[in-house]
């Protein structure tokens, strides 16, 4: 069987690691990636030997790479015409901007969090409803909180069902090295419910969803505290077996160093993950409780690395690579190297 | 009637503030603050004038007061000679020392959140068990985070019934100007449940609690968002209308401008308030909504001032000034200024 | 004599504190203040009194101000109408614009740093180059990093003659509160000369400067470190006792427990000082040193607070209400409280 | 020839970065780690693989390795059974325990700098001193800064002769994860000469030094700047030109996008730097200026990894490998991918 071809739009923060992770992936092809200028990740590209073909999104821009003897494999349209589905990780609203192209071209695409929910034919989330997913010709990804945060309440709710989530998220304000946004000594708030809940109840209807935000002066990871109310009563020890049995959920110990979302961070790096990154959600086992029948828990959200696994369920949806759902999910993780039980 | 006399033990964050506050009280008199070297608290307090009486806790540290032109009333013992009560705002494991010292002197005292339950006969929260303290000897505060906390619970328990409730605390890790801790760029976790939760049931029996905790670098409030199951219900209207008639909770709104701890500070620092303290929890309008039945609702702690006003409700009930709640609550309130409707 | 009569335009973290240090000034009075909108600061203004008359600068916006029963006094015509001189405090830019009505109002007035330095007649700073307001229509202040800086260059300058300056900033990025601004985990570097050395030089210009500024998460102030090269020899004492003998410069030492910006924030704060403000640099004794000939310290710029008194210089300047330098900043200085030997 | 045999001792932030140095040398073998327990660091080492023996230091502590199937070759007594050097990366202090078992078991050794100097019998730095080191047994490196520091000096040395410097260090306050140190909100001050200074006295005698030092709230670097008086004129594109011919110190341009420290962190991480690691010195090429005859420039560094080549520079002068300092520090730049140019 021939490989899915993949381009990437946009070599940025998600754009260079979603690169990374289709090229993890035996079944597919990546043809190249596409930015608009020779920015600081396209000199890393290119310092480290071009891992990935770079296409320049506009003619005009050619000079700029030729005057840093980066090489070119050609423009966008020649990008789009080698592919057959394009991951559009260009700014927010650039997407819109580009779907024109693609529908142009022919190509199918996935988009990230960032743009809104018409530009596609489904809001996806590749455990939660990847038989959405299947054959669309447009996808649209959850942002980084919420995939996460689905991760756990769908492995929930296809345990217990769950009734509803009240989550608190405390969230990162930056990414680390962003100067064009931060916050200085502050906790900003954010109104009630926040997006990433209104977001859950596109996915899973059947859960009722609220939320409070707090931006937090931070880059090394989200934190989220959910109270769930499940159908069937479900104890810590049950939940965190759970989570354990998820190969997209990291079962951590405080007890063992492991104390905060920077704690993860490090911890990645150490691994000798590329550039330090973590897929998995990171779940504490000492922040679980119960609250009546409630059950209350923390994780966390490597808020770089966190979609990516699912924006490749997304290609094996869109591309028909497979219809069941689990089986598709699993053949993302085992190229990723993701697996349960740790 | 004679004005109960009062002192502080312990010039530091809180004891400036509580010494700030009883002089406030026209039926208290302030005989005195006491500590242990001259700190830049009490240097400051020496620049601005002398405000109130010093006492030296340890007889041989009177030289390095009189170095600096410092005037001395006295000795701890002095002190406590002249008091009816202590406050006692030494650093945490101090107070249960100095209380062999307030049994031989016979004098009552109250306690902060930083010693163990044990030192006290009364777990104290001046709205939510007020009668429980009437008339003991040793009372212990909750703390910042438990005190704020506790006015809203109790009022919309006193409303319409609290069944249970589930805390995510956001918790500022240090105050302005320490060096002696503080934490960068890391979201630190804590156990569940959070010993704000199991304080809130120690002072609250009849309502179930848990909550998570995440330490966060910033110095000016802690946010903190409750998921609270009444026993009738309440909508967020109603919640509002509740909260503002409160004395001791102001209600803000994001959309004028008040979007985060820091706006908050600033505005009591705009006030004119000393130090820029706040004494009221702040609640934004736009942090609350519904979770089936339950209610979420966000708020904000003064960590620095937030205890002032219970504290001197611990006095009123200590020495008995008045034995019903309402009533020494709404002196307190109307001595420090604070009023519903804001 | 009657007094001189002062406005303030924009009623922000600037324009407040000049009102503030214009009411304390026994041979002035305070018109009153102008903004656009009921901010924040303004209804602090309102709930704390209505210390001063409030302008609106358009008559549109009346209506927002009756919605909030804050009292208005007029337009920004009216009180044009009945000032000799502005300070303008509006947002960087908006001085420019609001220079074409102080012209056709005749009035004069001082621009604060945002603007550029055309808008002027004089770059002024109180200490440095008084003589060149006196008489002046139209001055611009130094920013508030220069303006600390300039401080304790001059006051070398003047006594040991000045050859050239090398600074390092270490700037606090964010006003407390800011949430539109703000670094998060981030040194951002500036390219070298950063503008605080050309602006050193345009109002010193017989000294050479250089610098380089590094903007740091922090809210509490700025820290500089300078290297002078003296003409004539200076050692660390008696740069010590220089800076002692300046009223706006005031000497902390480490071994006190003044040990960072916020420390001295922390000591504004409990010297019961409006806002927490302080409008002396600090300057740390175990801070200088030599390098060869050249010395060696370091600064606190206290940033909302420190450009007050050299604006109100700038009025004494303007209207030439003295002549002389040491004559007008000694004014300033003991209407704020300013004084030497701290 | 057969290979220097090197063991390092303690596996943490520097130790585990000196295992990954070592084992790139060819002409080096690492025989392995020794650590305590098993840290957050040892589990990220068995996780991705063993790629290092592993002994433990005290034989008690095997049980809590093998619980956790994490292999160990030995204790730390066969560990110095094995090696000729040892690399001692151990907490402060326990490297001047350890060196008694080095000197029992006759294995030379290289401290790192939070040990005294008295453990060494020699203050090394691979550049600035390397045949000082050469046959010695104890070799003491420099600390993170004032190695990066003496790169930069050295070079400036070389060319045209240095004077003196004055440099302030904007330091970061913490390692990304630390929960055990940390600063929020504050700039903290350290006294005038910091020990960088000192210690660049020592290593480069000839050189006049003093120096300003500002802990500040972020992780990813320190940012140095320096002014330097050299003894021949040197003008800006010169000094650039010099830093760019040299092996540990990488230039950037701010234009580039390279704005901060976090922007160099994130570069190495795009590169795929194991850790997102970078060993060279980062220096601005729009960050430097002239202060008369003075120079002011200032650099980046990379704390976690800025020792790791001049420790293993030391390997080769303690163990005689090469005794030309060029030939030396050229080994190591070899093998780490160290080159001018970049």
């Amino acid at each position: 069987m021939s490989k899915v071809k993949v381009g990437v739009a946009g070599y940025g923060t998600i754009g260079m690691r979603l690169a990374d992770g289709v090229v993890r992936q035996e079944d597919m092809e990546l043809v190249g990636v596409a930015d608009v200028a020779p920015t600081p990740a396209v000199r890393a590209l290119h310092e480290s030997g071009m891992a990935y073909n770079l296409f320049v999104v506009d003619p005009a821009q050619k000079a700029a790479f030729a005057d840093l003897d980066i090489p070119i494999s050609g423009s966008f349209d020649d990008l789009l015409g080698e592919v057959d589905i394009m991951l559009d990780a260009a700014p927010g609203g650039i997407g819109a901007k580009n779907k024109a192209l693609y529908e142009k071209a022919g190509v199918k695409a996935v988009f990230q969090g960032g743009e809104k929910n018409e530009i596609a034919d489904v809001f996806f989330h590749g455990y939660a409803n990847y038989e959405k997913g299947v054959g669309q010709n447009y996808l649209k990804l959850t942002s980084c909180n919420t995939t996460g945060l689905i991760r756990t309440v769908d492995a929930l709710d296809r345990a217990v069902g769950v009734e509803k989530v009240a989550i608190t998220i405390v969230r990162r304000v930056a990414d680390p090295g962003d100067t064009h946004r931060g916050l200085t000594n502050v906790l900003q708030v954010d109104k009630v419910p926040n997006h990433q809940a209104v977001d859950l109840m596109t996915v899973m209807p059947h859960v009722n969803a609220t939320g409070f935000l707090v931006h937090t002066p931070v880059t090394h990871g989200h934190v989220i505290s959910i109270v769930a109310s499940p159908k069937k009563s479900i104890d810590p020890a049950s939940l965190i077996d759970l989570f354990r049995a998820h190969p997209r959920i990291r079962v951590f110990k405080m007890a063992d160093g492991f104390n905060s979302n920077a704690a993860l961070f490090k911890y990645a790096r150490d691994l000798g993950n590329k550039r330090g990154d973590m897929y998995e959600v990171g779940f504490w086992e000492e922040c679980v409780g119960m609250s009546g029948d409630d059950i209350l828990f923390a994780i966390n959200i490597p808020q770089e690395a966190v979609t990516i696994p699912e924006t490749i369920d997304a290609i094996r949806a869109a591309m028909e690579m497979q219809t069941d759902r689990l089986e598709a999910v699993g053949m993302t993780n085992q190229y990723l190297g993701m697996k349960a039980g740790r």
